[in-house]
């Protein structure tokens, strides 16, 4: 039984379906086949929003330092949560295009606007200090929590006074949207963000992120910067017909609903078994705290990770769900949950 | 008609069933599933090295920047052929992950040892004068030239004496290796190069390339450049069963000997056009010296390159085959060229 | 008044005079002149390790990113307190060179050893999570604290256990080794540490800052790197000379130990005036809490920075003392602070 | 005898005295000291251009490492004769910032109007091409050479019309100014060219480059940059004394003036001894061509570097003279030769 990731499971039927038709034509290469053409322009008329740049990449590490390297200046800094995906589990990536990440504590994996002002403040000294130029925060976050609209739209007015970017990292922005928390639509996120991505690799794609650049500045030159990270790929068809498989009929949003409703169901099991969880069940990301010695009886039987210690005897585990989550797994992991509580 | 590159296809229908079969388990993420395991596996047989680290990434700029950056401390250098891939067309990919290349003219695409001697001596001021440390070179060639068994080895004895590593770009490896002119086996490749890589995306797969590495000390640490340049996707299973396409039943050689066919046959339709060619034809690129006023005419019909200017009349254009090229089509730039040049 | 800086002041007459003279001969550049080899020679006696590598640069941020770019791979992080001069006073130097600094609370100041372990237990899944290759620290700190023998001792235990290098930014090394509390000696620091280097700038010199590096592998080619970074100067003889005064009978302690004393002195009156201090008093820093609307006012009389707020009524200040500073200087800062608070 | 550099002398005395005499007062720091700011505007002045953001740095290396990493983005590059110091003999520098040099054959050290214009049109296919966006030159070149009005004016204009931006070398700028061929002014420089700087290590400092950028657009931000390569020292009166001490009274091209007017006397000793130079004599350097045997010979009495070789028997050599030069070492060295060639 798995809950270590989203992304253990293959692509959607349709999205394989999308793909093998795809492979018939002849196509001009980099992005200019008509699959990713027909793609970015569906994703352009969700957001409403012609002149975005909507460029495919292969995974989501790729499309972060991407962006954020092709956004700033050697002596420009991004602002993220401690627990952001840049901040710990991208191996020093954005370090590595030589820019410097500051962290902040956050809420639940989400920033809080005090906390970019408290940035602000504190590098001022120049030119000793970094310049902060851009906010990065992921929805759905590390911690599986959610943006809602005035959270998002107040991070977004301080960064326009104070003449930030706004980066979202969409990897689970599918589960985001669907959550039965949000208030927010992607024409929104569009609006409120100069660059976001929307993540396939963990929501029915194979692999592949769908990165949408709204402000004009960080247009330009965008497709060199591409080319010179090593994300554009000669086959861009495999992209882009993905994304229609996954935008038509709004495929994307119903993978992710699942995904959501079988989290929200282990977090009905864990209470039943009154576990309690360390954060709130918002998408498909379910954190448990378990006794250490029933985290190692559990891993005989289930994939997850162990996120990271509660106290001397207790930890916290990582549940995740995917669209392919039965109701069998959800069944079993309640039996297995009674017979270790049993001991 | 397309002669613009060999990438505009999409891939072999045996490598899109391997895809769709290879979608429906859960598998291990991060190179660990099972398709990667079994082609890894099936490369390390074919070069009899059981101890090569093999790792699948989707293009061959990420590939190129990925094995050079993780091979070079800052200050080391690595030696190419001004046509080299690296050197003219990844926007300045090496660069910018911080090392110098050292261009040298070569002899059709193919670096000469002589040269390779030469950036040693005049790179002598430690520590004013970078320390060369890599040979980078494509096989095929971006010119589409190979190298033969004496060259190569020749050149690995040169790297070999003055702590050189040598990297081989395969990203048109399966026509180097199907060439008539070819004297080299994968085996030899792997025992001759440090590390080098086979090129999936031009030669029947959708995306992907296999990076070969047979130094021990290059196979340290080297997942994390992986994870650290983005080259790292969650579902590398789509890579494994590609390559297990390509490489079960030599696949990955019938379709490079198929596009090496066709170069030859519009080898033959240029010579009894008497239209002479820049380089011989030793795999599926063919460069005819054109006049310009033909040149414009051609474009209506066909799709090419023009590759470089050849003299204030003429222009060199770049045809390339793949391994759909069909005999139609041969024929059809027969009559093409018939009637360009009645006029 | 000056408490802003220990570097507003000129150079020490001697080191003048020693620049003066070493102006007349021909030298050989590039640190193979005279006086850098005769300074250098009197520094590796001083640490009783005459293999160490003895470099003079210009400044403390150019050692820094040189040391630490010189040490570490691409994926090889350092680790530092927030307080950090790295982490906050180099506008993202060390990330500038691609690495990663690991960032934790620390203690006065000070690394903490758990805080080391702790950073290594976070950082487990490879190869997601950055390698911790590396500890800086400063001694004296930015706050003006010390490592005792114990603490940089179990520091050094930590690091030597678990495969990290140790590095001291020594900007204040001199404060350091002269301060009342100190047990180190400049030879245990050599032992202890791979890398550090001895601040002439803050302490005597016109500027330079002597790296000495006691690790054999890290010595390999750091010739390069000193080169690639800008920070080889043709005539350094102009560093030797300096080093070559500081260290001749041991001016550069002397100097330290008179700051020092002056800090000391600084403290009793603060004490007199009951005003709180944010940290205990070790080196040349002094850091009194005071009234907002006292600090407007002092602000009018005496330079000095505003390090930190600390309730919304106070902040934190920062004094800093130098050879130079007379007892005139403490004296007038003491009737300064009677007509302030007497208001 | 030395013939090898310009900077194995001291600093001229009025330099020293200079240096001594800003030892006194108590400064502010990072370049807001008297002396710099006093300097800062003695160039301001004699350029022309009260806007013009002058800073101080170390040396040449870093002055060339920082104008380009703080002019260029990531996918932008520079481009350079193939002799240019940044291509050859600072161990990759700028590429250690991320950018590519694009190097030219040049003639006789200088870069050629048409070669420029050849770069632009082979680097035309974006966004696999790097992005040329500046051009760099030296003047004196490598080679001795000099830039005339007209030939920089004519570069000047192509970096208008095809937004590059240029930026001269002027570590050798003195020697330039004063060559007998010269027709160029600082003005002139300065109006010419978008970022220059005066070198002060090899004509009269001890050490010290003053940067000069005329173009606002580089000026933004430039001190962060400054901070983060490590090139802003905290004593700046350091640098500023020296250039008040080289550009007040002209002192600066009365010394370069005089290490023209050396080489000038060592080429009619060449002519005499009927030894051809591989360059004309336009400064401080001279290049003869020796036969080999003789060049081992000279070694023993004489320093110099060899520069390259010419044919199998002979090579060039390169002897530099400086503002110390003596007519007795002129005259020594015809001695030499005659009783070299005699044999």
């Amino acid at each position: 039984m798995n809950f270590k990731d989203d992304y253990s499971i293959g692509a959607h039927p349709l999205v394989i379906e999308r793909i093998v038709s795809a492979n018939e034509t002849l196509e001009a290469s980099y992005q200019h086949d008509s699959y990713s053409k027909e793609a970015a322009g569906l994703i352009k008329e969700k957001i409403s929003n012609p002149n975005a740049l909507v460029r495919f990449v292969a995974g989501g590490t790729l499309a972060n330092l991407l962006v954020i390297a092709a956004s700033l200046r050697p002596h420009e800094a991004v602002i993220s949560v401690e627990s952001g995906h840049i901040n710990l589990h991208e191996t020093g990536a954005i370090e590595n295009t030589g820019h410097k990440i500051i962290s902040v504590q956050g809420n639940e994996g989400k920033i809080i606007p005090s906390e970019i002002l408290k940035v602000l403040e504190t590098h001022n000294i120049p030119p000793h200090t970094v310049k902060p130029k851009m906010v990065y925060l992921s929805n759905s976050t590390e911690l599986g929590s959610i943006y809602t609209k005035s959270e998002l739209k107040e991070i977004a007015e301080i960064c326009k006074m104070n003449n930030l970017f706004l980066f979202m990292d969409g990897a689970r922005l599918g589960m985001a949207l669907s959550s039965k928390k949000n208030d927010l639509s992607l024409r929104e996120i569009a609006q409120l963000t100069d660059a976001f991505y929307i993540g396939g690799t963990k929501n029915g794609a194979l692999m592949g992120e769908a990165i949408i650049i709204n402000n004009e500045e960080l247009k330009t030159d965008f497709d060199f910067h591409l080319k010179q990270k090593g994300a554009l790929v000669a086959k861009t068809r495999f992209f882009g017909a993905q994304f229609l498989g996954l935008f038509k009929n709004d495929l994307y949003f119903e993978l992710a609903a699942k995904a959501n409703q079988k989290a929200e169901e282990l977090k009905i099991v864990l209470k039943k078994h009154e576990i309690p969880l360390k954060y709130p069940v918002e998408t498909n990301q379910v954190f448990p705290i378990l006794r250490n010695v029933h985290i190692d009886e559990l891993k005989k039987k289930v994939e997850f990770y162990v996120w990271e210690s509660h106290d001397d005897e207790h930890s916290v585990i990582r549940l995740i769900t995917n669209w392919q989550t039965s109701e069998e797994e959800i069944k079993e992991f309640d039996q297995i949950l009674s017979a270790l509580l049993k001991n």
